[in-house]
């Protein structure tokens, strides 16, 4: 099922971990978390280069790929707390989108029945839609909540006609029952999409969408808090979707629709090091994540610090150990 | 008078809206707002390249150009809620700036006569004593007050020995007395431009001048809420010029003279919606974005923004709907 | 059926030419040729991008945008001496390329049996299967022949198991019968690909393709005079895809697959100039356009050359005066 | 010693000021600072481009190189009020970098012998534990405090098992007791480095390190707060030691190892200038600019403007004159 | 009248050799050769940004620039066997292209009368008009001949309505008799432009104008073997323009008009050394390099090597001693 | 002694081939070909970043990366007709620069030793001192040639006054007797360096250098007829030292010292199949690809096609069968 590696270019793996194989359940028996590359951009609706996103989320660190990333603030390795392994690409040709992402979805319901956390490196958002729905598959209908960071909401009827693309897949998950309107929490959107009858939609769903200005007034904490609560009410788990574009262009300019004004990617890491401390995440994916339009990559690094952020702080909350952000860093 | 499109390149218009010509008035009869290009960069006293400005403005965006665009803040769509046209470029030979710039301030006089808001695709800063020049013309001498988002105070005496250039369009109109000093506010200064001398005329000008290490420290809304009361104090309107200068080189790469500690793209956004929703606009320019040193596009999209946040505060404003930073979107 | 200007990004026509609707024969009845997008790239087997290929050729030039192109060494201006029209792109949803396929295959049969010629701006060169086959269509199975410029054969029995894909158009156009394999020229092609089983087909189905090696050790005009013969025997016409990647990626850097050691800009001129002066094309496409990966534009820009070279080489043809490549400029 | 200009390419000074030679005592006999280049970037762990940093940061600036640099906020020109010259770039062949480093040892302590204030302009980091130790010889080991903006702590034990490289001067300088360990400040520390056997060494030297999180949430001016007061306490002066990368990789992508979620180049500044104006600074470098991966030169324009504004308090702190960050720009 | 160094950015001459001021005559009494820059590109018809051009091309070099250069296959070191100064940037600001061109005139004609050749580094190709017409002044009219590499004929009747442009350069010194038309040759025309009256206006004038097809097939020696005799036919000299976008754009991409299928480098070197070699050359200027487009310097690099490739071939004709291109390099 | 894989970032094979130790014998005891990387920088005298030269030479292809590469003009597989491992880097901090050649030369003795050709991916040309002399170890002084593509000659008695450089490696190599001066053949030599002395030290050694001149006017091949029977006279083997940077910059613009007017990359493909078809190549280097200098990677990819060219021609010679540049690729 799975590719080894990377589906183009040279093949490596996550910061130089282990690699295992989704066909041979042997080789991630003992896995906490498993890395799946989903590397397809057919689901954009403008620029692509997403299909590069797992390759660059993969490599884009300065640090000896050597396998170990103890996390400076949370004082613990995740490479080393949890057991994480790289099952590879999964081959995904772009030019069938719907067949591609019935191999994901395929995937990450082995996965998760196997008792693994997911994390997916896109790929465009579409990717969202199925592999999503395989944890749905597996721990049942409107079980999980979500939390999606994003510019865009992502509840498009259709995109080009179809309703498979990287502006649907919320609605998608919704629709389905996969995912319960009223457990979505949305943060950071922003711009000019999509209109009022979609965002009539979505409050008729019951979403919490957070538009930037709200979130610039009140602050971003004020908004979790508000928020936390209910996603784990009735819910087992909570799957997180970071689309990289929720961070302004101006730090994460490696991507296919970049829309100003986001967060900083200060604001990002933080708030994905407290959902991960303080809600049962149960997968992840991380998006939209476009080299060729990257500067001095610092998108790609952007991406897999996101990957490790959420990492650590779910091997600190396992860990059972007391976190302070205020705390210095020699005192903990 | 005016060239349909633009100067340079392939034409098109901002976003797909519907064109017209400015030798035609039947053409923008119905018009609230009218988009001019002046594509010019000899004005610079460093990198050119913002002759371009005015077609990465116009396509600065990855959704379909189809002259639609709600504003998800504030829940209203400017391209449908006014009718804004675009007359393309005016015909700008770099080699003559006094010419060209003549040619502009026909333009926005023509603009402001009839009773529309001219919105200025610049071009480098030394548009601004044009455009303005023209609206003055207009409304009279001292009639309109001007909002000016820049790192450079622009208030120098000459450049290169010569009165015109982008360093001192706002010394020209306070000088002439189409704009009054003490109905002058100017955000976002920093740096090591001008000297005491200039300071001190601008001083003397009873102009109000905030540098971000005042806004920094106070806030950005403290600085505006105690300046918005001057001016309208007999005033009918206010000019807002925005040199995209302002905010940080980091999400601000495409421009010709960077200055680093700036606003970000946010606050930028912000503090433009709050002015065009709370006092008269009756005229624009949005200037030096330099596509040659753009970074994906990234400043080109933050113009084209700054254009659209403008205008759909302004349509907010005529339409009379309340607005609330802090209500969720759904809610609005 | 067809989009107007690009479906991505803001819209304009090829250089400023008239617009055509294809949904409306009127609207091109006097056409001697009709330019239309195929803004798609998931038939890529690498770097995605060429979907914005056909606003690259169509924007890529410095001077004005006029619908003037008068060619300096044929001295005849195609614009002026042909009709030529621009559809726009065709609306081709890159999630699923079969279909995509299918409205350009309908495009160029209905433009050839409207009896104009298609010039098809890609795309990547999946689109050669389908725009072919619809000119293959109207003029039957056979009956045309193909020069095909390339540095890859694209003779692939499939691509990641899927039929259709920018390495696999050759081998469907041939064994549908749509053109002769003994009625196939290649120019260019080098590297690593295909195997010998592929090359083998190649040969057993009659195929001409020369190597680099060859036309370096040999000539590029030698190489043609063998074979422009054979093309025309039993052949109505001639198709003219020309994959920009047969150029060194050093002169067209911006493309997918880029593979050293090609030829030089002149020489593509060269060749395209002397097949349209001398043989009847009946259509072309020019593809692989990618810019994301381009510098400063010159990819496209060449490409847009490829395109006036073909044109203005046919308009030379239809007009019966003297060329001599040996003749000066200003005798001419 | 020194190398007149820079050591690569065209030779000038750092923003056109005068130029001495070190080996001429009479040539800097006046000055008050005296900027020098150490253009090296063989201690990197990755990236190398830093020793084109010198010319970088000497020429990054869009205004007239002409020695004059008045300074907006704090109303004072550093390049008039002190007397500062440029001592060009010591010849550090990349080759032998504990020969390289040697050369700078020396031309530190001469500068500090001759009671000026050396700032040197990197070169990677590993030029810390050489200029700091040259002053450390003239004024005595432990007698001067550090503060170290850095997104790594760079206290490793050792690099590709050498001693010397820039992940390890400060560990060196404090090893060797140049540099006492409770009197090290460290601000914006982030990431995956160091492991805790260094964290835990750190701890025990009793730096006090601060790590985003905690400046995050507590605020940078706080952390300053609490420090201030322990670097004066039996030190004669401070070294400040500004690594670019501090700042978040959307505003400085141009270095070697960019860590995503770093300070704003506001708050740097803003920071760099508290330090200069209420403590006794008797060295400065900036390092870690990397040309090569820069973006339209802003991370060399935000590396200038470090140095001015380190300049520009040290003056505003010798004239003895007031200075409110919250007092208006025209009434200073 | 000159301004020392460069009008933008840091202050240096070419490679390092000694400058000379304009204004003092003494300080150039004993050159040969004086260097200009003429840092304008206000007479553009699309991209600006070769006021940049002159400081690239100074200090385009990765030698060190130490005003020394052997020529390796010449065997002679020009900036030793030659006298050349660098008299820096004339200030030519944007806004008034007639002014600043007439400060060149000056500048030329000044150079000229001393006896000295001048050599001046673009701007865009506007300025041939002044620098060529200073010359003419000093020489007389029609005692000058002209070689003119170019992509474009740059004949044009006027640019956007004015008469000044770098699309007219030659149309104003043949009208004005400055240069004869018969005494004119042009070398590498390619494209679109200009139209058939403008080329019959050059024929009339008795131009020699060579374009690329020609000079593919005859072969660039051919075709300057059948010119070099006129052009010393009632001249005392040669006037040598070089517009860098004769070469191709994959060669030479930093320029801003470029067209496809130009020269290689290789061979325009070659043909810039046999003019200099076998023709009195009398001045030479090198233009339209436009940094901002450019990649990696290589643009820069190439027209830095044109200087200095005229500059060896003069002081080898002054040498007298012999030169074959097939002799072996350490056989010289 | 082998690190396994890349020294700097993920860690992968050359084009995906089976990777063996340096330090396990039975891991390459069948190996015909073993690829190292050298990577490293400090030896470089301008821009640095030939450090990352490997894993982009490695990894610089868009074809799956499956140790499959059969080459389309001699039509076999190098990578199944050879047997080649890669060993991955060396270890080779760059702050100590004859350590780290050490380290190389004891690599390249040992495989010499082993029966096997080590291909060596640089690094900076400071490498070949190295490289070769390892083998020349173990083969014995003055018994091999060298066969050595440059821009540069490479024979400066000092850099920076040192005796290792990139600019010295060929001195070295001749001092020492490792290689005689006259079984060394340069090809492609320009520009202005080096000086006199340099030259006529290398005439006196009876070296053959070809500077780009006489290879223009007289031909490549004429010129390798002329050399090649000399380097098998007395000498067992040849070094084939690939410096990237041969080629013309246009079509290799990342490198480090980029020089105009070098050859085609389809020359230099030309010339090395020639060469490892005729010649006893018993080891090579490809050095100075310097990727943050890149455009699309086109220079990375030559560099990659240059040791497959190399590779496939040896195989070709081994299999005994015959080649014909002239005959058509299918008849083959």
């Amino acid at each position: 099922m799975a590719n080894h590696g990377n589906m183009y270019g040279p093949s490596f793996t996550f910061l130089g971990i282990q690699q295992c194989d989704l066909d041979d359940p042997k080789s991630y028996a003992d896995a906490d978390v498993i890395i799946v590359g989903a590397p397809i951009d057919s689901g954009t609706s403008h620029r692509s280069g997403a299909k590069f996103g797992p390759q660059a989320i993969r490599g884009g660190d300065y640090l000896p790929h050597d396998a170990e990333r103890p996390h400076l603030a949370l004082r613990i390795d995740a490479l080393k707390a949890l057991k994480v392994y790289d099952a590879g690409d999964l081959l995904m040709p772009p030019g069938d989108l719907v067949s591609s992402l019935k191999v994901l979805e395929e995937a990450t319901e082995k996965i998760s029945r196997a008792g693994k956390i997911p994390v997916i490196l896109g790929g465009d958002h579409s990717i969202a839609s199925a592999d999503v729905a395989g944890i749905a598959k597996h721990r049942g209908l409107g079980k999980i909540s979500m939390i999606h960071f994003d510019a865009h909401a992502d509840t498009g009827e259709d995109q080009f006609g179809a309703l498979i693309g990287h502006g649907t897949p919320m609605r998608r998950l919704i629709e389905s029952g996969q995912v319960r309107g009223d457990r979505f929490l949305q943060l950071g959107l922003r711009g000019y999409w999509p209109d009022d009858k979609t965002l009539n939609w979505m409050r008729d769903q019951g979403m919490r969408s957070y538009e930037m200005t709200e979130i610039h007034h009140r602050g971003l904490n004020k908004v979790l808090d508000e928020s936390f609560a209910t996603l784990t009410d009735g819910c087992d788990g909570v799957f997180l979707s970071v689309d990289i574009d929720v961070v302004d262009p101006g730090m994460a300019p490696g991507t296919g629709t970049p829309e100003p004004g986001g967060m900083t990617s200060r604001e990002l890491l933080e708030a994905v090091r407290r959902i991960c401390l303080e809600l049962p995440v149960v997968g992840i994916d991380v998006v939209e994540v476009a080299p060729p339009f990257d500067s001095a990559d610092i998108t790609a690094i952007l991406a897999n610090r996101v990957v490790l952020e959420a990492l650590s702080a779910i091997a600190k909350r396992r860990s059972g150990t007391p976190y302070s952000p205020t705390q210095n860093l020699l005192d903990r």
